[in-house]
């Protein structure tokens, strides 16, 4: 892609209310638009950002032998009434009448929706375990949305559920989800930390959130810096292996400041080894049993032919959300490095260019074909601007992999920089080389 | 997947409203279930099928240059007063107010909001021309939503916007949309047929539906059958070789009841090239120059420095309506076959199991995983259920490849068949060269 021909419109004034860094560097590098309070159009950068998310939360999903699917946006009441949700659940719930005086509404989380869906298809213990996702938008009418994509209306969710026939086999499940989690979120260069949390309006008695360290983040968080060296690689997905990691996890101290206690925190954890900072939620699962399968009437046989109530969990990652939560623990100095993974482009390629001498324009014109050839999605910025400020432009666009063509440029042999460090003379092989590495 | 795991409810009791073929094969295969009126659900295997619609979709927009991006479903209510629309729209759009009284509304159309996105980024005629799409849910409040995924409330769909200088420049936009649609047809091994069309509340003078031709379609469609003998990859993506694309369609006769003229017809067709039959519109492409930038004041730099209205033109495919659409031109007899691009697996493998015998189900599992290893996506239909009754099954899956192990097979040999085609006995390895070719 040419940047002269990329949709990137760049936000010069930012406006009163972007206060994170994530909002502001958003809206300057054109990733998203606001349309109205709290919900935001995704533009080509930030689009092609949250979909490399989106496919790399598919694939830990799909691995554990999860199946995808997808449920409407819109609800009816009929089913929240049912599990008695309708009247808790708040204003923060979108409810819509249609042309018929019918009670919609946008969903906000879809526990009723999949027990609606799962009660009419399985009726034996045969068919189960089942684990079922989907990655949909969802809408909570906050009352006052801030920090762009971190606390919107409409978002981008993946939300799992699984079912099982007793509890013991749905800690199975649980554990399953924990180990997708904590790959997911290694895959994106993030250092997530699971912690025992409470279950609020979705219920239940057991429950971790994954929150990710970022100084701007929202919670207090309190934990064992042992809890890092746990390699979530080394385990299998095996029951006993899931379960040791489990364990392994619920050893080290780690406490948003819901649950923090000093006392705890100063007996269990060394002075050196305390690290107290801020952090993001970017995942919360949960298991509730049969809280919503036992009001909805969700039976299943079990070996004995006598019906039990389904036992239930449920299981998010916030997609959107999670393009602000990378640029919080990433971007620092006015320089943002995506993570390899989901980086917008593999490449940009930064030539000098001036009005009387397009030579650098043609050079880079001939490496954009060549990395195109081996599927490397290069971005070519052909713009005639002085090179400080293309400079400063792509420290912001984060593109991590840079090839600069001036006068360091001689025959096959180009300036080849990863942002942020030093840049080394390298031959254009070496360069696929490096980025296939 | 072992259809055992597989999340795949067969529904045989059909409600009474399922009229169309289309709305019972999904109902019966498990690819849907309804959660309110007009409201769906995509179980494993409907949702497979879209995605590969989807993803077929995006990379014929791609590949003329349209960029993704995506805008949210609820809008506010602002822009379509600007516009005009939110009083013309009437009652099939669903009006929202929000817990602070706000309206919104869930997008029917985006004619408005990628207006807004684009009047407040793009100032001069050197960033034309541009194309934006996206691929997002919209929600129509159809007064009688019925026959499946063909009409109904919340549907998916790639809507696409060209903005350009002049009338002339809009044209070759419009040209390269019709051509990105007749290979996307093509690629989903559809006959679809261009037609001049009425632009209805969209509105502009020129518009152009594709129809597919299925017995059971909407409308009534006159045509010559010489338009089949246009073979769409004969053009380039070059202005000239569009425009001819554009005046060999139109020099051929075809036309929806809505724009029919008897005389016409028989004046211009042949009898013996006579096609009259019904068709499923899936597509729907319009030319409105400055009927949205106009009055909300989207304007450009021209050359010259003065300021004019961008001209625009937008370009709709129905993402979910063509799952429905596939089944209704290619179910017949019982017998569902799914092109090959967007089948929900390459191949099934279909042993005849016996609660004595579980050999057959042995060799199936090797099978499986050889060409697992091969990145073939492979079903394996598991279950202990006579073989009468698994082709019947399989004659509605509508897998478009078969492997039937049972007394045929011997040793690396295997009876291979195509759906609704004769088997043949092959080796493993000629198999894969089948599938891949």
């Amino acid at each position: 892609m040419f940047i002269s021909k990329l949709f990137i419109p760049i936000t010069k004034d930012l406006p009163a209310e972007a206060k994170i860094k994530s909002h502001q560097l958003m809206l300057r590098t054109g990733m998203i638009k606001q349309s109205s309070a709290g919900i935001y159009s995704w533009l080509p950068l930030g689009f092609k950002v949250m979909k490399k998310i989106e496919q790399i939360v598919r694939e830990e999903q799909n691995s554990i032998g999860a199946q995808e699917m997808l449920m409407p946006t819109i609800q009816s009441s009929e089913i929240w009434k049912e599990s008695g949700r309708y009247d808790d659940y708040g204003e923060e719930m979108l409810r819509i009448k249609d042309r018929q005086g019918r009670e919609l509404l946008y969903g906000p989380t879809n526990e009723e929706l999949i027990t609606d869906v799962f009660r009419s298809s399985v009726k034996s213990y045969k068919s189960l375990p089942q684990l079922l996702y989907h990655i949909q938008w969802k809408f909570r009418d906050e009352i006052r949305p801030r920090f762009g994509v971190m606390r919107c209306k409409e978002f981008y969710m993946k939300d799992a559920y699984s079912f099982d026939l007793s509890d013991e086999e749905a800690k199975k499940s649980y554990n399953k989800m924990f180990y997708s989690y904590l790959k997911t979120f290694d895959k994106l260069d993030l250092k997530a930390i699971p912690m025992a949390a409470d279950t609020g309006p979705i219920g239940g008695d057991l429950s971790h959130e994954f929150v990710i360290l970022a100084e701007t983040g929202e919670s207090d968080i309190y934990a064992d810096k042992n809890i890092f060296k746990i390699d979530p690689n080394k385990y299998k997905l095996e029951d006993g292996s899931l379960q040791k990691m489990r364990e392994d996890y619920s050893k080290i101290y780690a406490a948003t400041d819901e649950k923090y206690k000093k006392e705890d925190f100063e007996k269990s954890v060394k002075k050196e080894d305390q690290i107290i900072t801020k952090g993001i939620e970017v995942g919360h699962i949960f298991y509730f049993s049969d809280k919503y399968s036992k009001p909805m009437n969700c039976l299943i046989d079990d070996k004995s032919g006598k019906k039990t109530s389904v036992k239930m969990g449920s299981y998010g990652i916030g997609v959107s959300r999670l393009v602000g939560a990378i640029i919080e623990a990433k971007y620092n100095n006015e320089i943002m490095k995506w993570p390899k993974t989901v980086a917008p482009f593999d490449i940009v390629i930064i030539p000098s260019i001036s009005k009387n001498n397009k030579e650098n324009l043609e050079k880079a014109e001939k490496v954009y074909n060549e990395l195109k050839k081996q599927n490397i999605d290069v971005l070519l910025d052909d713009v005639d601007e002085n090179m400080s400020n293309k400079f400063k432009k792509h420290d912001l666009i984060g593109v991590p992999y840079q090839i600069i063509i001036g006068s360091k440029s001689d025959g096959d042999s180009f300036e080849f920089k990863e942002l942020n460090e030093k840049s080394e003379i390298l031959s254009l092989d070496n360069i696929k080389l490096k980025l296939k590495s």
